[in-house]
């Protein structure tokens, strides 16, 4: 093993592989808070060929190699098993080129969301992808999940802005973009992308809608769809009683922006070309959202810290959840019409098994993506597993999907069966041996290459 | 053989498989007119059943299968070699599902575009995609091929509209959406497909523009594309020649929308939610693009007919362009700034060797797609060659891709080195013998699985 190591050290250079005590306990740490297995070694490349000469090396040894960006993954897909190799691609975080005639940016796989937003922020232009996670998201992470996040309605997926990657690898040479994107790094190790860039947004128009039913958000979210012709880039639904947790928990911070009495609120935001004129048109469609009744209550925002009080309600969450811990949370898409039936089948589910349970939901309806957090007050494995069975049941009954833009990692992996087919699994299968036939890239994350999955 | 007749058209039924001279010219016939090969026999399955039975049968008898959709395609992707089975998805063409809560259809693969278009207006909703061949090309079809048309600028490509596909794949189970779309039936075929829709537009601003030199073709793109912050639709840029060989050939038709003087020539289309405004708005930004000289004339449809008649310059090319037969037509694309650049290149090449040659330049700009049409007074598949090195090294030096919305077929497999490398045919290569390990899907088309390809 240790001809492996200094095989390893000497790609890399000194002062870039980790193993033992030396590895920093990041490297090991998710979102939750959780430290996952010590894996066998950390390695920092900082360029394809090292990248290339890493797996080539782990292939002969048969050593897997799991793939690390900003560790900001929901899924579980970014820790390696004991014995595995981590692979940071945080020093693969160069901004190679931008291109401002044909609108693209060219950075390393290891570069933050938000490092390539300044970046075309600068360049007079606008990267429209946007997560919660984007200070610690690298591109490479969103690519591997092919993340959504709050602009998807105008803009699309990651899939959506990705022009082109390089990827390393296992067996053949590099690339096959649309195989890469969503993978989780068990088809390959995507290196460097090229990114779509849009013009600046010149207005944006933000409000917080309050409606009666599910029925007038869905007649609300076309209406806006239509009448502002492609301007709309959120439509974020929250149910009441998320609503009620994250404004009365942040209350010492900020007043919330609306009572909280109604059933549905909707976070519309649009961006558009000419500030003037767009904001008149947001005013007059959401105008007739009132006089039909639509829309019961609402607030515009008028200066950016209205903003962000706004955006506050849906994203400033992680402190108003810590007090239901322990929690799970889901991210699951069905279609829109089916949303509050789903909703309310899992809530009924959860509430009689336990009653006194808390169920919080909310999500980018635009795009047919709910999220779950459900409290039951028992954190176990055991609990964890009987409530992913209630929701993914719920889901898979509805024809919906269990991940919508969180990827399958490790966390959803047994219950890739409730949403995809026995053939389709099959083919994954096929196409995982075809590309890594060593099964060294990430492997037990996303599919099992060993058993089957839950059915 | 016969037994593999019989068998086939036991699973059809009678009526529905043809052999011989039985064979209608129309499953040989491409849309420049040759007829290709005499395949073993057309084949019209009505359901995704049927084709799964006959792949299975095709497969252990080891008798190559192509999928026929319109016979629309450019690149002689849809054609079966001789002893080959062609698989007709014409009778597949039902509509099986609208849902306007979700904005989706579902519908047969063998369903004409057009017919899909049709069917979302009825319901008040649109699908974007457009192409020249929409009454004949089917939605397997332009899936296969990944088509693009006419308004990729706002809505993408066909990839961006598939929300989910069913494919019986000659090994696995169905689908893998993102390797199906574009595989040109060499990985698996598609049976049925559901696509995203969107609100229809209330609003429809059209012009022809005139601009001096390319940089400010570029401008003004930019411009649209910031000022009307999402509407816009097309931007169709068609150089000199081009506009005087069609406005010429047609102007016993319909008079010229404006004169020849120009150098270049830009059909700009925007949709949006509000006839009143949105006209305001395209007239303001085109008017700030005359005080800046970016456009130096300009016509904005003012009516149905001078939309269509304004189209007609970019569309109604099929008359204009038999006059240059035997001509060759070339589907590439190039980043936006290297276009003059590689379009001169190009020109100056095929002039030095053919003194006289007529070449016609135009594109979807605002997609990186640019179309040649060369003719050099010899049709010989030896001078077709030649042109296609010419235009295929400059196209590679440039970094651009040989195939921009026509996919590869048969036409332009041997230049595939030109534009993917050795690492990616490789990779190609892998996943066809994966999911069609007998090679038995449209065999030859897209990769060559005997050989290499020319670099």
């Amino acid at each position: 093993m240790s001809d492996l190591i200094s095989a390893l050290e000497e790609i890399v250079g000194p002062g870039q592989l980790f193993t033992g005590e030396a590895i920093d306990d990041r490297y090991r740490a998710d979102i939750m808070g959780r430290i996952h297995d010590r894996p066998l070694c950390v390695a920092r490349p900082r360029s394809t060929a090292e990248v290339a000469a890493l797996l080539r090396i782990a292939g002969e040894h048969g050593v897997p190699v799991t793939t690390q960006g900003g560790r900001t993954g929901a899924v579980d897909g970014s820790f390696a098993a004991e014995g595995g190799i981590v692979l940071s691609l945080e020093r693969m975080n160069a901004i190679e080129e931008i291109d401002p005639v044909s609108m693209t940016i060219t950075v390393g796989a290891g570069l933050p969301l938000q490092a390539v937003q300044e970046a075309a922020e600068e360049a007079g232009l606008f990267l429209p992808l946007d997560i919660g996670a984007r200070g610690s998201a690298t591109v490479g992470g969103v690519i591997s999940t092919n993340a959504g996040g709050l602009r998807t309605i105008r803009w699309g997926l990651t899939r959506d802005m990705v022009l082109g990657l390089e990827a390393v690898l296992a067996d053949a040479g590099y690339d096959w973009k649309h195989l890469m994107i969503g993978s989780e790094g068990t088809l390959g190790v995507v290196t460097r992308a090229t990114l779509r860039l849009r013009p600046k947004p010149r207005s944006v128009m933000t409000a917080l809608i309050a409606a009666r039913d599910f029925d007038k958000v869905v007649t609300l979210l076309r209406d806006f769809e239509a009448d502002l012709g492609g301007q709309l880039t959120s439509f974020e639904v929250m149910w009441r009683d998320f609503f009620v947790l994250v404004t009365e928990a942040n209350r010492a911070k900020r007043a919330p922006p609306m009572t909280a009495e109604h059933d549905f609120y909707v976070l519309v935001e649009a961006m558009g070309g000419d500030a003037g004129s767009d904001m008149e048109r947001f005013e007059a469609t959401l105008g007739r959202a009132f006089d039909r009744g639509d829309a019961i209550d609402a607030v515009i925002a008028q200066s950016e810290q209205e903003r962000a009080n706004i955006w506050a309600v849906r994203e400033d969450m992680a402190g108003p959840m810590m007090r239901l811990v322990p929690l799970f949370a889901f991210d699951v898409s069905v279609a829109l019409r089916d949303m509050p039936r789903v909703a309310e089948e899992i809530s009924r589910s959860v509430c009689d098994a336990h009653p006194g349970a808390t169920m919080l939901v909310y999500g980018h309806a635009g795009d047919g993506n709910l999220h779950f957090v459900i409290g039951i007050g028992d954190g176990s494995r055991e609990a964890e597993h009987k409530i992913d069975l209630i929701v993914y049941r719920a889901v898979e009954r509805a024809g919906g999907s269990i991940s919508a833009e969180h990827g399958i990692g490790l966390a959803k992996r047994d219950f890739l069966g409730f949403t995809r087919s026995a053939g389709e699994i099959a083919l994954m299968r096929t196409l995982k041996r075809a590309l890594d036939p060593g099964n060294i890239l990430n492997p037990g994350k996303v599919i099992d290459m060993a058993g089957g999955a839950l059915a």
